[in-house]
């Protein structure tokens, strides 16, 4: 999906939800619990109550993974499931050397025809550019994180001028990919620097989880990141997955959902100029 | 597997050397591509051919996850078939939020029963802390990789001496776990910056890949790189896997793996004190 149509769906659905499909198996609801794919039968319901209001689904490999073979079905049946014009990230943060990286690349974007995948840097150059050699797919890099362990190496300073490593990594990446190509991960508790991040990419979209469980504030992301494209993908996962432990599990998610998109829609006429 | 057992092995093999498990269904001999799964059935001849001259096997995940559910299976296969006392990594270089990662700690560690797991930093301490939990299993955490890239952020300076960041990685990591639990990649390609590797983590395990087709040289490797418990567990894919194309493959690579073992046997001789 290129970056016009992404746009469009914000402002046509004035919503900028991703909803994390980090499907765990152990939270599934009775009424699911016994169908022959569990996990694909709480996604359908999930993506069926929530697909008008979000613009994105991002399923957490690693929940797919845990699964083993079975899991790869879940992942494969969920993605065929997914209406062609919401955006799909796979976020299963990977980063190799260069014919490594070019194997997931395929796997994602050709086997499973993700739009976008979730990167990390800390190989470099090499490693990303495999995932860049699709049009109209996506490379999303993890900047800013929104775990504590962000403050670790991302928050360096690098010499000569002190820029947090996060900050460089931004800005080496946009060397290599337009915003055509390139997004970045900011954690939602990082609302704070949000500013100058924005400042740094104008253009970028930037995927933004930790929204909910996490602790992020949706009206301070929003305020520091919308752009005029929408320019940003706010994630929640578990706030919207689990709204409601009983077989009403999808309504509840719909109307979590709902709720979401309403504020967000608000926020894109304030903020999305 | 801990430790001692490590250690033992490759004293008691004379080897250091690993198996990288990068099995690439477009190379494969025509002589396994009609196997049910051929995959494994490549595997199988590479484990039997090689099992004596190598202490280690490591599959990379990019390869048996390009081919979906069914590469998991292959994957499953493989893990069962090699001989409990040899080593096994997973080079997945995986590293989320701190459930994704206890997620796939349980996929590698309990269900593939993996030693051992490639990890990025980038996230920081609570990415990695949930594979730290098993006891006896290893964290192999990336520091200096092999690749070109490695140049872009690892060898950046970070303020106030400028010590580069795969360093103060290194530094941060080794106070999260002891060298009983924690390892280090280190490219071979970059044998000049191994002996002050050695001096800042005398104990730790090093993985070193890209030795062979990535052009590294075992001798300055392992005469930097050695201490008394070996110390080094260098891995080779491709110069093994595919020392011939046709269906005496396993035997070619039982040929090469003994070639390099008894390189390593006498650089223990030498070195490893």
């Amino acid at each position: 999906m290129n970056r016009e149509a992404l746009k469009q769906q914000i402002f046509q659905k004035g919503s900028y939800l991703c909803v994390g499909l980090d499907t765990d198996v152990r939270k599934l609801p009775a009424s699911v619990r016994y169908e022959k794919d569990p996990i694909f039968a709480f996604n359908r319901r999930i993506i069926d109550a929530t697909a008008e209001f979000c613009i994105a689904y991002k399923p957490n490999l690693a929940f797919y993974e845990s699964l083993g073979a079975a899991g790869w079905e879940s992942l494969a049946r969920t993605m065929e499931y997914i209406p062609k014009h919401i955006f799909t990230i796979a976020d299963a943060k990977r980063g190799d050397i260069g014919n490594t990286s070019a194997l997931y690349a395929r796997t994602f974007f050709e086997q499973y025809q993700f739009d976008a995948v979730t990167v990390a840097p800390y190989m470099g150059s090499d490693s990303v550019q495999p995932f860049l050699h699709y049009t109209n797919k996506w490379v999303v890099l993890l900047a800013l994180t929104s775990n504590q362990g962000s403050a670790d190496f991302q928050q360096l300073p690098i010499m000569p001028e002190g820029l947090p490593l996060y900050r460089v990594v931004m800005e080496r990446a946009m060397t290599w990919a337009s915003p055509e190509q390139l997004m970045f991960v900011v954690g939602a508790t990082q609302a704070h620097h949000l500013a100058s991040i924005r400042n740094l990419a104008p253009q970028h979209f930037l995927l933004v989880p930790g929204y909910g469980a996490q602790g992020g504030d949706l009206h301070a992301v929003s305020r520091a990141g919308l752009n005029s494209d929408g320019g940003l993908i706010v994630n929640a996962s578990r706030t919207i997955l689990y709204a409601s432990e009983g077989n009403d599990f999808d309504t509840a998610a719909g109307r979590q959902a709902q709720h979401i998109a309403a504020e967000m829609r608000h926020y894109l006429e304030l903020y999305a100029r």
